[in-house]
């Protein structure tokens, strides 16, 4: 069978799954999870057999230290696997929320009600925990969905499949709600970018090169973001004390996840512009700056243009020295990539004007960048973070998971 | 200049409007719009001359007297023209509405407010009241707008449009929120269509074909429907007369219009099926019926497979009967145009399984079809009505041209 046809009969039992997990009550949806959470425990020895044979794979393949770790599950990890599917249960389900709802003046009722979006197609790399907690998500928000890990985890992706699968069996739903891409080819990756109108929604999770390709090749609409290019701006009624630990927070506590402050950008006027990039330099964190920052600081090395515009996600932080809040949106605006930028200021008509100005999927006063993320957000789990404008942005959850439809509900009402 | 070059010229000018019109009150939005009817109205002799030629051109091009109907402007359809626009500045504005907040045990302040979708493209025919109500309503959302209208219009769009100027022009807002492609070379619609983080979305306003070039083509999201072949199903709990009345109605009372019913479902066990077939056909709608329907009703000519998947937007309706709701879930689920449909019953439990399980933007109890319309959900004006499952679904009006950003309002939190 040639990708195009295999992707088609996949979401076409996926569209028939859709269809009846749409109908499942909550309970039914969250029974099913729980018997994934529990297929999961009972393939433990399955699993980390698999998982042994990809982590081998990927040595042989002289995979970085890092990835090796990505992909690694331990007996701790995988329960944590299936502990997070049974937290997914728990959450409030979005599907029959009524969104508003008006009585008109000839008495007919118009409700929206949260329904499921349908077929989610999942891209992913390295992490087979992804597997488990982008199914769980797309279940309990009443959709099926369509899975498609990295080679590199293959072993992994299966056998937890294979536990999902027997869960589902258990509780009485059609497997092809979570079903799993069969194999490698990367032709099937085209096939599901390009299937409108068979796959509803297709997010990507992994690195920088895989988002790139989904967003430039995808014919079916993407939830992404391509990259987390954070900016603190310290504006110059700032507290000098938050100033310094929100920058060394956002930047430091940990460097590679999306929401890490990449740009620092002090007010000219901020009469401790120098602290608060010594305290930064003091975490040993190179800073590349403008000319005015080497000239305060010597431990900065003068930035080049590129730098604007780098998602370092280490140990690096861009830092320039700018006019005002408007000079920083500008800024933010030119170099920008739509994530997460933060302000700090205690002039609260400064931190309005810096809230609506900027035109990013989060925007933050007095707090650290790093809180970007949708359990901070109390969302439960994410699905991950959007800097598209449509549907949904910033954090993505359950919610993100659904649209909505008019019921109109009347007497028997014709339009005159 | 090449089209695409052009294109990116006005979507970055389009931008930058954007970007002050986001910021804008309510109040200058509205004194913007007020100030383009007065522009509309003092311009009304330029834009009946201007209107007169493409008549002209349109007899001398053979346009049908529909199409030349769609094409008149008079002095009170004109009036009717700026008077819309003056509606829609007293809408309720959607821009800075918080959807919901919550705050965080560490204090942090997490609210989503509605901001504008950014720069919106309206591809468009005929009619060229759309050159001002869909500049009204992207504008009154605090969008750009890129307008490019068909041909056969080109003199009425530019006369609306260089009144639409003036009336920025005298309110003081930037020219650039509301711009019209300025030639009718068909490339410059493969350009906006291909504008992809240029324009945010693009509203197609036309027939079929137009919509269908436009899905097809488009790199940038697309906000439409396709067809509207809505169904109404009559059950065998219907009310008589409540499904003779509605049956008439939804095909009949006006038959060009994307909600007009195209196909009535009959429960086989209906008691009074001939009675509604009946009804129907003595409006002298012609009727297209599966075998039993023509052995019902005589005057009933014999469907073929294609009936069941055509938007006729004439007196002629397809019919047939069915085994009760599961059977005509099914057939809408396989026909079906994922635009409106409806159930006829006096069985509430019926009811709700139709209104849950059928996956259509709207789905009607006891009410005709021909609701389907933002001004009889009480949206105010339209921008169109969108059958795709993303961002926004059924009648689309002021929300749909918005999105959200995330603002978190913090005291100098840190993340842990």
């Amino acid at each position: 069978m040639d990708s195009t046809a295999m992707i088609a009969e996949m979401a076409t039992a996926a569209r028939a799954a859709s269809r009846s997990l749409a109908r499942m009550s909550s309970v039914e949806k969250s029974a099913g999870l729980n018997a994934v959470a529990g297929a999961i425990r009972t393939s433990a020895d399955a699993i980390l057999a698999a998982n042994a044979l990809d982590l081998e794979a990927g040595k042989a393949r002289g995979l970085s230290s890092a990835m090796l770790d990505r992909l690694l599950l331990t007996p701790e990890r995988l329960e944590g696997v299936a502990a997070a599917v049974e937290a997914v249960a728990v959450l409030r389900d979005p599907v029959g929320l009524v969104i508003d709802e008006v009585i008109r003046p000839n008495g007919l009722v118009m409700s929206r009600v949260r329904v499921p979006l349908g077929v989610v197609g999942i891209i992913y790399e390295s992490r087979p925990n992804v597997t488990a907690d982008a199914a769980a998500l797309c279940m309990k928000s009443g959709n099926a969905v369509i899975l498609r890990g990295g080679s590199e985890a293959v072993h992994s992706n299966r056998a937890i499949h294979a536990a999902i699968a027997e869960g589902l069996n258990a509780a009485g739903i059609d497997p092809a709600a979570i079903q799993l891409v069969p194999d490698q080819d990367r032709a099937l990756v085209g096939a599901m970018l390009a299937a409108h109108g068979l796959i509803d929604i297709i997010i990507p999770r992994g690195g920088k090169a895989l988002v790139e390709r989904v967003q430039n090749d995808a014919r079916v609409p993407v939830l992404a973001h391509l990259d987390g290019i954070c900016h603190t701006y310290v504006d110059k009624a700032a507290d000098p004390e938050k100033a310094k630990a929100i920058a060394v927070n956002a930047k430091m506590r940990r460097t590679g996840i999306c929401g890490a402050m990449e740009t620092l950008l002090i007010d000219r006027d901020f009469s401790e512009a120098a602290d608060v990039i010594k305290a930064l330099a003091d975490t040993g964190c190179e800073l590349r700056g403008s000319a005015e920052v080497v000239a305060l600081e010597p431990r900065a090395k003068a930035a080049t243009d590129d730098d604007w515009g780098t998602e370092y996600l280490d140990t690096i932080c861009a830092v320039k020295l700018v006019d005002g809040v408007d000079d920083a949106m500008a800024h933010i605006a030119k170099h920008g990539s739509d994530h997460t930028d933060a302000i700090i200021t205690e002039d609260v008509a400064t931190a309005e004007a810096f809230l609506s100005g900027v035109d990013s999927a989060i925007v933050m006063h007095n707090a650290s960048t790093q809180f970007a993320d949708g359990g901070e957000f109390g969302l439960g789990a994410e699905i991950g973070i959007a800097t598209g404008r449509l549907h949904a942005r910033g954090p993505v959850a359950l919610e993100g998971l659904t649209t909505y439809k008019w019921v109109v509900r009347g007497t028997g009402q014709i339009r005159p």
